[in-house]
């Protein structure tokens, strides 16, 4: 429906190279406008990085804070330099052989015109979510160096193959798959933002990482009971929700990549840009809902009212949404959350009983409530939506309770298990390989005092300033400090410089 | 001033068809251009619930945090269902019957082609704006699910009817009522982005709060002077009061809901783009001069710079420009936030004397502030910006000293008393009520042991590790723990999983 | 390549009118296009206020948090008053004398249609990012009025007479000098967001700050070796890290100021859309591989991982590629990362050697890898990127390396040596002056208590609620408490309110 000069053209008397003229303005107006829309999704989704790490950091003991930032801080960093060196390549290098992509290494070519370097930032944002979910289930525990390996495995091959499967023109799965190819089950998968892509990858390789290390010191007692090990700020816990819930704005409504498509004919108002908007809706109440379900679940339950597993209650709505958030309802969207709430507080419950720990319940949160969208999606998808989202293919399936038959449902089945098996056969060895190395899991002493003191420079706060004795007391400390840092030398401690 | 395609095919040489085609493509431009500002306006305005989190939790005391945090998570949670279900039918629900919006329940029907969704979306993150400030009011003694009851009360009915009166078009007050229908005074009410509507209603709401409950214990000693109770955290003030900044960004500017508007005959270059822009330098301008009067104010009174005062200050300029951004000159800007500076600090004196405890000044800030800005906006509101930003009218009144006349005054007077009236009717009985049924108010005991040891599962911040001991000390715990968690339960302690 | 009503005429049969009045709605969209990129790319900018005072507050010692948050929201207040006042009109106030520009003072008349307010709120925030970097230098000393002081003179001045030379139309230095004037070296300086104009001038300006005042008491021993000063959050400096690289998104990708132009004939696909997505890749890419090199350096060197070394090697990496982020490929961007973080990791053993104290690193950072980053562009930048920034100019030099030969590097060595004498020849007099008056430093007794509690009302955190018993404690202090407030109260204690 945009515009198109061969239609101008007879309109304006056969005038071509007018009706050439302004189309071609238009066209040029559409790249500003789109590109507009999503650089500012990209970076609305870039903020999800922020927020991973101030949940993160909120969620796990004061000891470990500097540790578990600083791996929130390379999955951007690192994310970054393999995903532009093949990565992205990986992802979206089509023509692919089917199982990967093999252009655009390095971003040598632009990958299509006016439609280049935003979607590799906005694809970029979405990579480094992945290995983010992850380090949350593998937190206080884990090695820095196993942590550089496996991380940078996901980002840079794992995460690519999977999203090259479901999101690029030639991917087998992909509901989106080009014209003239077939669908799986002549439906595809509409993983519309991601809740297997992303959410399920990360939990997944969370799963397998915090499986095979096993349960934090502490966790379990002697009893089996299950002991708190409460993360050491809420506040940052809720501004990290908040800022995740800021970039979900980004991440759902922005995979639609463009926001200039008229859906009827021209002037029939009915466009992208509302599909946009309804999906920012659906979003927002799957969220809501979900977070007010976990609300009262839990608070039956425990008998409080807990801010932090509102919090996680809320990040499993929208982790659910995610993949459905384009094709359906908003009332359908509240179901969504509801439902996910359960999900999250069923799975946690069963973690407890297996002795599974994940310090931020990402495995839970994210591959389990991801999962749960992933069905709901192939059950409320709607007609109308589904063609708008993915058109070209009259008659295609949609969600089975709208009427639209089980095909889609096959496909998304088909879809959580090839997303489990994916993951476990690559991530999972690597981590049963880092661990018989002996890479994976840090030692017993280092885990007591805290990964901070002992590996990352000292304890990422001091409240307590030093009285003006401090001057002296420190002078005299340094004399008797060897001239290379001590790593467990505690933080108040005075250090040798660079210098 | 937009494509008109009755004007452009004569241009065409009577190419009726061409001219409709081309129009018609200029419109689905404008929807998406329109769409992506306002979206992302929505974003931002959303961003102030998390501002109003940390400021929220940065000025209450430590053991007070989980509560509050809490209760500015569900303002945003229940107020997306509340919002979704009737806030927003209530409000823009038109056509009306002239109290109260009877469309869009659900969001059954799209309200109007083009303009949907983000529109909602904007809306709900206004209408949980103004719960967000009544909790900063009653914080630190409030019943959390006396909490629950009148925010929903304010979110999903207060708040909306009050929006339907001023800025639906079906409005009696709104200054930009359907052409047709007469204004109050020939002039109606330009509360712009809601200083009143947003504002007024939450700090009212929260005055009654504050007065039904009284002061927390210990504000006021036995010789009435006034205690400080310090918030535990000004980072997390900073914090709140920068984002909130970030986020009015599109609060005011935001306001406009439409960015591609030519004002004059097409190519004048004067169209909304324009008046979007002053809006946000008005915004700016206001804030700054109302924290450096409050910087230097405050500094005569107390003898100390104070980063929390002035960040009060910043927001209450903030609060007072918001009714009139759109049709002030910047310089007037600065007079409307110079003059809220000195009106916040009286109100606070005033507070003190009358022993009013407000631990967030929200009343003060946003009740008074706002006020004085409704007045303001009646004072040096511009003609050129009214008639731009609320067109078809020529000839209509603005601010009094532009020489505009009175009636915008008469009708701005009129707002301010019938939002002090229609909050104070249905927001004072239902506080009355939950006070008088023992539900406002928490127990002297868990006021003074914190609210979120007793009732939110525990302390928020937990910066002291337990030592390698603490295992054997946990489980010890555990062994004589009951089943069930004891919410007396001091933080460190094992708690029995949900398992 | 804009519409262009002569061009489209005569394709329509010389329909000029029909001609002039589509290409002006063209215009109008464009205008409604680059105001709403404009925007909020300003909002952006502005956030990195934010991440400003959280990398600072985290930075500093606990004690004198209250101090410098308070810098970081003045020198936005602050800086928007005076940027209105009369900083923009030097900066942009064309035509101008050649050293200072000269209108627009108070925004009296809108300085461009269609480009106007948005225009000046972009630069007002970065003309608050210079202020923001010094006081990162000075931190942890300085009296508050001198720094009301000098932050005021470079913000209204220092700051906008540098940014006309490079970058208003009428500016000698300027790469996108007027046509018809002539460039320096036939060249000019592309500095294109600002390595020179922001962070050479805020870190220099704060070298000079923190050379005058000499390092904070104990930060070197008395055998001259560094003592670390540990700032007091991590997490503040992560949170701030990550503000800044979202803001950053604002900065760099923003400066184009307009993304609705099209580089190619009509229709060709190129255009500045894909020049901003690009400039968001570089700077992401540059960051990324400051932040990796930074990783593994300062491990080798120091032991351990560290996240706030990590953070600051990151901002190094942005501060560099600022200047040319526009003008080269991404391969480029990472060289440019790698090299700043060597620049920082050298300046800072360099600064510990000589015994320079800049708490955040500020001066080696801002302007040590601006220095670089301007070198860069002189040796990387690509004639066809060149060209299409500044275009009118067939023919002009580029990168040295990349076969542009040596021009524009003379250019830029220039720049550099102009920076470091136009900021070293205002603000060094003005620190030595307030030095000699006894106005710069605080006292002893003021820097060993903590700026806080002295001069601020009171410590930041008070994270140990008062017991039950305060009530009965806070009673007596009160009683006596001498009616005036004593500025050295320490924070729990009661103070008489404003009342």
């Amino acid at each position: 429906m945009a515009c198109d000069a061969s239609q101008l053209a007879p309109l304006l008397g056969n005038a071509t190279d007018a009706a050439d003229y302004i189309c071609n303005q238009f066209v040029d107006a559409g790249y500003a406008i789109d590109n507009t829309y999503l650089l500012f999704s990209a970076y609305l989704v870039f903020a999800m990085q922020l927020g991973f790490a101030m949940l993160c950091a909120g969620s796990v003991r004061a000891k470990n804070t500097m540790n578990i930032m600083l791996t929130n801080v390379l999955d951007a960093a690192a994310g970054g330099i393999f995903y532009y060196l093949f990565g992205f390549a990986f992802a979206f290098g089509t023509p692919s052989n089917g199982f990967i992509g093999k252009q655009f290494f390095g971003l040598e070519e632009v990958p299509q015109a006016g439609f280049d370097y935003s979607n590799f930032l906005f694809q970029w944002a979405f990579a480094i979510a992945a290995a983010g979910i992850t380090s949350g289930s593998i937190a206080e525990r884990t090695q820095f160096s196993s942590y550089l390996m496996f991380s940078s495995f996901l980002t840079g091959f794992v995460y690519p193959v999977l999203s090259h499967w479901y999101w690029s023109g030639d991917g087998w799965a992909s509901a989106g798959r080009n014209l003239g190819e077939s669908l799986l089950f002549k439906s595809g998968v509409i993983d519309f933002a991601g809740s297997g892509v992303v959410h399920m990858v990360g939990g997944i390789a969370g799963f397998w990482g915090a499986f095979t290390e096993g349960p934090r010191i502490g966790r379990f007692d002697h009893e089996s009971r299950t002991v708190a090990l409460r993360g050491h700020s809420a506040s940052l816990v809720v501004l990290g929700s908040f800022l995740l819930w800021f970039g979900w704005f980004g991440f759902n409504p922005g995979s639609f990549v463009t926001i200039f498509k008229s859906y009827g004919p021209i002037g029939s108002i009915n466009g992208q840009w509302s599909a946009v908007g309804r999906t920012a809706v659906t979003t927002t109440l799957a969220g809501c809902a979900a977070a007010l379900t976990t609300l009262f679940g839990k608070r039956l339950h425990t008998g409080h009212w807990n801010v932090v597993d509102v919090c996680n209650g809320l990040l499993g709505g929208f982790a659910a949404i995610t993949s459905g958030c384009a094709v359906v309802d908003p009332w359908a969207a509240i179901v969504c959350g509801f439902v996910s709430a359960w999900v999250l507080i069923g799975l946690n419950t069963l973690a407890a009983k297996l002795k599974y720990d994940d310090p931020l319940e990402a495995a839970q949160l994210h591959a389990g409530c991801g999962a749960w969208g992933i069905l709901f999606t192939a059950l409320f998808a709607k007609e109308k939506y589904v063609n708008e989202a993915y058109p070209g293919r009259p008659g295609r399936p949609y969600g089975l309770f709208m009427g639209g038959g089980g095909r889609l449902l096959g496909a998304h089945i088909i879809a959580i298990l090839i997303n489990i098996g994916w993951v476990s056969c690559t991530m999972g060895p690597l981590f049963f390989i880092l661990h018989k190395l002996g890479l994976l899991r840090i030692s017993r002493e280092d885990e007591l005092k805290g990964m901070d003191l002992t590996r990352h420079g000292g304890f990422a706060y001091v409240y307590h300033d030093e009285d003006p004795g401090h001057h002296q007391l420190a002078s005299f400390q340094l004399k008797s400090a060897a001239a290379r840092v001590d790593p467990s030398t505690p933080p108040q401690a005075a250090e040798p410089n660079d210098a």
